[in-house]
């Protein structure tokens, strides 16, 4: 056996593996455990969605990542719950893990505040597969409509709904906008891919609330030249199969839309729960852990709760908000205390979070950036977010294929990645859609007059 | 309505768009019926089956190709049924597509000989779908194998069976070679993954047969090098859960395997029979359907059989064998046909496959090819092949990144697309499998020793 303190980390996303990087040369052994053998790109899931790069574009095997650090190993496994008492955690499959500390990194999920049969028909792009399910909703979309005649339920089709005007709902408008007016332009015969309506809705008065309002109107700008109608103070009300109900005001309006995609808030997972039980600590409302200034669990110093599953306030006793850069620092300082509690039984001085702004794209090569105190807009800003994607990126896998796949894109307008594979979990059949759809049984498909031949 | 001839072609596979490709400046209107949405480029299935390739790199979608092909509309649809008596095909949607000429490149499904049930245990890397199966199963395997202790069944996830020694399984064997040799050699810390057994099973004498024998032996003795076992003469006589069982002359033997691949035969697809009965044509015991030397039905001079699909011979009387290069050059052989009797009412001279050789490629850089009467094995032979896949590639899409991800890992020894995402068919939990597999309720699991960290 080794002598060497253990250290735990659940989660291989930006705060997990963070903190095992930092800790490659620490007299300790590590052992990380995800439920995914990779660790995600979560930042660029947008563009998987939108049929921009593969899944394997933004994932890196987490032993690969690890495979070089000889002090650190991965499991595969599912925490389901971590007594403090004993220094243990409980795996589903039944194994137990001891730790000497605990470094929590399990993220968050997403979040429907209370409406999950709204899941079914609003997917999130959360995950690879969530992912995928909208890429397959978007092309099925124009497929059943290029297919049926019906002005009126064409239309349905042709209507895009994104619930959630933060960076991510903004990202996938934009580029929902590019598919319709560039990607597919030349690609079908009987619908005009460019008339569709991609509408982004927020309860909030303006777009990314995050930003400076100067950016906000710039974004709300970039996304109307892409054919988006961004209607902000709306609260949705209702999602089913065929559209959105939604108030705004007084008014209680109705859209009929066949693809509507969620892109509202997140919430811990299951494990957050367990933790703060068994740990006896407090939460927020969407079940963040709040942890003491050093990132630890006030009861148990020897855990450590990072990123978005953390409830973690700054010195102006604002939480931190659920980003790659707050995970990451997290996970550094994480690593940093444990070598330092063991190397001098000292503390280090309180976490505080470094700032490097935000940013948030709106299709090909337009961006706004708050970042270093700078505001940015259109080409400046896509190169920095670019640039920041990158060197994360490169960081993980080494991989120069983004770069190049996007490079590809500007060039030629087309997008790769766009095939429909799969079942969606909707439990979505073309067949009888299309049947549905029909006014008469067995109606020939005729041909489109020569001017339909584009 | 146009009054060009309307020419519907069945299939988007190598044979269905090389068809539509090659009537491009023809007087006719072209409607390319797929129930996919993408082309797919099924050589190199294998590689998303191994982890070297994302579905989206091997896939190019049919609009896109065909979006600047004025004459050429692309249908979401699945064919069910053909009536050449009124000239029209049947959808699954219940929509009915006239033709004047029709062109039948549904291609060829994968068979199992009547044990259907197999299928689960065995799949067949015949579309995406199955591809990522596979690849979920293999890395799966080595994270079970990681996880549990028993020796006997932790070697029984550690190998791996291919059944078929055909070119698919030949590859596939030499890229599992791989992936336990080099890609997966530092990633685990209580399993070698070069301890893995790799067989390749086949029921005849040698591998490879299509190929002369010389570079047949060369195959094997790559393989070989790669730790795989090559097995011929062997029977399957059943594939179950836990393994093969087969027969070598006369003796039975069990074989302990938690990862069956099949790479066995094909057989047609269910609208080759119902064209076979509603046509009154000649089927072999695999359903390939049998037409003339114009490749058209007996008695229906304008329906085309061209592909896997067809049973076409060549002049001393042998079937053409299933492969891209017999589907592409039977699909430009139809067009121009179809061209020449509408423009002149005149035949073309029959059908003549020109044989360009054969390729198959055995781990990094190591092929076998027989091309153009030159016999040629290793380097050579590999560079002729990725040289030809490249080209049929950049034919469709266009894509530099292929190339680009093989020189990367050829350089870094790793696999980029190595993720276990989404759910496999065959109903595998893998904490199910680690509690069954484990010898006592809730055992903990140890830090490996200090040397177990390599």
């Amino acid at each position: 056996m080794s002598a060497q303190p253990h250290v735990v980390i659940i989660g291989g996303g930006f705060g997990g593996l963070s903190a095992a990087q930092a800790l490659k040369r620490a007299p300790v052994d590590i052992t990380l455990i995800d439920r995914r053998n990779f660790h995600l790109f979560q930042p660029l899931l947008y563009q998987v969605a939108t049929g921009s790069l593969s899944p394997g574009e933004i994932a890196a095997p987490l032993r690969g990542v690890l495979s070089k650090q000889k002090n650190a190993r991965v499991l595969l496994g599912d925490v389901v719950d971590v007594n403090p008492e004993t220094n243990s955690i409980l795996l589903a499959d039944g194994a137990i893990v001891k730790y000497d500390f605990l470094i929590v990194a399990a993220g968050a999920q997403s979040s429907y505040y209370g409406h999950e049969e709204w899941r079914q028909w609003a997917p999130y792009p959360k995950s690879i597969e969530e992912a995928t399910e909208i890429r397959h909703k978007i092309l099925y979309a124009f497929e059943v409509a290029e297919r049926i005649s019906d002005p009126v339920s064409r239309a349905s089709w042709l209507t895009f709904v994104i619930v959630g005007g933060g960076a991510t709902g903004v990202e996938l408008a934009g580029a929902i906008g590019e598919i319709a007016r560039q990607t597919l332009r030349n690609d079908f015969r009987s619908i005009h891919p460019e008339e569709a309506r991609i509408i982004l809705m927020d309860g909030a008065p303006r777009v990314l609330m995050p930003f400076p309002e100067e950016l906000a109107r710039n974004a709300t700008e970039a996304l109307e030249r892409l054919g988006v109608q961004v209607r902000t103070g709306v609260m949705v009300k209702e999602i089913d199969r065929e559209g959105v109900t939604f108030a705004q005001g007084t008014t209680t309006s109705r859209l009929d839309a066949r693809t509507v995609i969620w892109a509202g808030g997140v919430a811990a997972p299951p494990l957050g729960r367990a933790l703060a039980t068994s740990a006896g600590a407090d939460t927020d409302k969407s079940g963040r852990i709040k942890v003491g200034p050093d990132l630890t669990l006030p009861r148990f110093r020897n855990i450590f709760v990072i990123g978005d599953l953390a409830l973690s306030l700054d010195r102006s006793g604002k939480p931190l908000p659920g980003l790659a850069q707050v995970a990451m620092q997290g996970g550094v300082y994480a690593a940093k205390s444990i070598v330092k509690r063991i190397k001098m039984g000292r503390e280090l001085p309180p976490f505080e979070y470094f700032d490097k702004g935000n940013l948030a794209v709106i299709g090909r090569a337009a961006a706004v950036a708050n970042a270093f105190g700078f505001k940015l807009s259109g080409l400046p800003a896509w190169l920095v977010w670019a640039f920041i994607h990158l060197m994360y990126i490169v960081q993980f896998q080494s991989r120069v294929l983004v770069f190049i796949q996007w490079a590809l894109q500007d060039l030629t307008f087309s997008r790769g990645a766009r095939m429909i594979t799969g079942t969606t979990t909707t439990d979505f059949n073309f067949n009888n859609e299309i049947a549905a759809q029909r006014s008469q049984p067995n109606a020939e498909i005729t041909q489109p007059a020569g001017t339909a031949y584009r």
